[in-house]
């Protein structure tokens, strides 16, 4: 960092974004999902939680409806409700949200004169439960959201975590940049300590962030985290370092996959991430996933039980999340082995 | 900082902040204000910001009202405004905002059944009028914000720039704590793109903001500058710095009032500010804030005309901010007698 750079870093940072990073990241984009940026397209936000509260505050107000996935991430639906919006949720399967489900449920709405405001989803590696939305459910929510005027955010935290080369086409791509933003993010690959994330939108959603309140009070997000990101990106670190943390977490699911099939009764079912950090685990209807929780928790095996992933709570109560990415291999076979016992029991 | 301390800098922080600097802050504060806070008496925050905009988020829902002062910091308002609250203005003197004039608006508000949710003020130093209210009004205004059941947010980022010794007790000693938020930030003292501030209150209150979504999602504010803050002033060198840069401006206050002695008409009156960055100018009804700024912008001198500042444009139209805090005391002089001409003109 030059002095200048320092000095910058420390003052109220220009508001769209450190100008460096969101030209790396504006060339970045444009060539991992073939898309046509400019500098208008992108902000630098602390974080994805300041990107979705900041959309959740200038384009909802309390009451609004708000529509995502079940299940979805329980922090997510957090920031959500403290904006006093009502959740309406479209249930997955391995493919990812059901647009069927979704054109119902807009239906729905639209007979009651309920005009949504935002469709949530996590299109890759969906935490809690691993799964890649398929281009084809892709392409037929766009056509949905635009046929009903809806805005998809598209949280696309995960996509560096993909453990083989293709993902499909993002939200933003197959919208052609219309009525989407995409919210990105370091903290998952760099570090989350460091409060640095960004949208990607068109130019008009961009500027109405830039002069929002917050912005214009209190300047750029994380101006001094932010050109310590644009030096360790321009370095070429953090390619290495995500070559290296995809191929960790990917021996580590390979090990949760097989450890699974070892373990668990026929009766329980999951899904198979091709990224990201976790497991989608579905209990038959005679276990309850707070009890297993519980029961794992006492001989030391941490999960998360599902009720919190829902709108409606009651529909989790036979999931769990299994997260692979911060243990070792041994640790998660022993694992897995113990909450296939717990399971069993 | 310790690679232990550098490896928490960089995670998900604690999700009331920093502890280190928790400690710092709280010790600090309870000697400055003469308090006796604990640890769930502050959170972290990232800037004041962080601050206004999580208040507002958690206390307000669209359509409520909230009172701010009769001019009050143009930012602020644009946070509150985007929570979608109806802004109430309370006028001021030179003492503060006017007990009577709050009465009577929480009188005609009750009359009508509207329950405002929010006293947002500046009680030192105020951006933009440079005035510090008084022991007296700061009494009064707690008794009838206790009387309506009014919450005080008391934001005191100017707090630490005092030029003379002792500045009245805080709301929130007078208010025993009680039905009080405090922000302070070291954006003003230190360096605003660290985006380190913090709130003050009840535990209930620094317990709701630790467990609301952006907190659960985000983690702890800013945990690597945060760090770095806490080492700075551990060191002994903000209290250092603090004494050198309050030195500055009131040397830069003292050539700004002595140049508006000098140069501008008997017609011109300002007010005397005992800390912090600016001077209010209250212009004859015959001249015009915002033709003044144009002419004094285009001999280069910048100074921000006073519609922004208030709830109702039009009450700003005969003022103007100046802000002595950048300038050499040569560009101040200078630019005070260039301002004279124009508003002699």
């Amino acid at each position: 960092m030059t002095s200048s750079q320092a000095a910058n870093a420390l003052a109220y940072g220009n508001e769209q974004g450190n100008i460096a990073l969101m030209d790396y990241l504006v060339k970045r984009i444009n060539q991992e999902q073939h898309l046509n940026l400019s500098a208008e397209n992108l902000m630098i936000t602390a974080g994805s939680t300041n990107a979705l509260d900041m959309i959740a505050r200038l384009y909802t107000q309390a009451g609004d409806a708000v529509i995502v996935e079940a299940p979805s991430y329980v922090d997510s639906l957090h920031v959500l409700r403290d904006h006093g919006v009502k959740l309406y949720a479209v249930p997955m399967d391995d493919e990812g949200m059901l647009p069927d489900e979704l054109e119902a449920l807009l239906k729905d709405l639209a007979s009651k004169q309920i005009k949504p405001r935002l469709l949530y989803t996590i299109p890759n590696f969906h935490n809690p439960t691993g799964i890649t939305a398929s281009e084809a459910r892709r392409t037929a929510i766009v056509k949905l959201a635009r046929q009903y005027d809806l805005m998809i955010v598209e949280d696309d935290v995960y996509r560096d975590l993909a453990f083989e080369a293709n993902i499909p086409p993002s939200y933003f791509a197959l919208a052609g940049g219309e009525n989407v933003i995409q919210i990105g993010s370091v903290s998952k690959t760099i570090a989350p300590g460091l409060r640095v994330g960004w949208i990607v939108a068109c130019a008009e959603i961009v500027q109405r962030c830039v002069d929002c309140g917050t912005t214009q009070m209190g300047g750029g997000a994380s101006p001094l985290s932010a050109q310590i990101v644009v030096e360790f990106c321009r370095q070429g670190d953090w390619d290495t370092h995500l070559e290296h943390i995809r191929n960790l977490y990917q021996t580590r699911r390979d090990t949760m996959l097989a450890a699974l099939d070892l373990y668990m009764p026929p009766d329980v079912t999951w899904t198979q991430p091709a990224g990201g950090f976790f497991v989608w685990l579905t209990l038959p209807e005679n276990k309850y996933a707070a009890v297993v929780k519980r029961q794992a928790s006492e001989r030391g095996v941490l999960v998360a039980s599902g009720e919190g992933f829902f709108v409606n709570p009651a529909d989790g109560q036979h999931h769990l999340r299994l997260t692979y990415s911060f243990a070792s291999l041994d640790d998660i076979e022993t694992a897995v082995r113990v909450l296939a016992e717990v399971v069993s029991a």
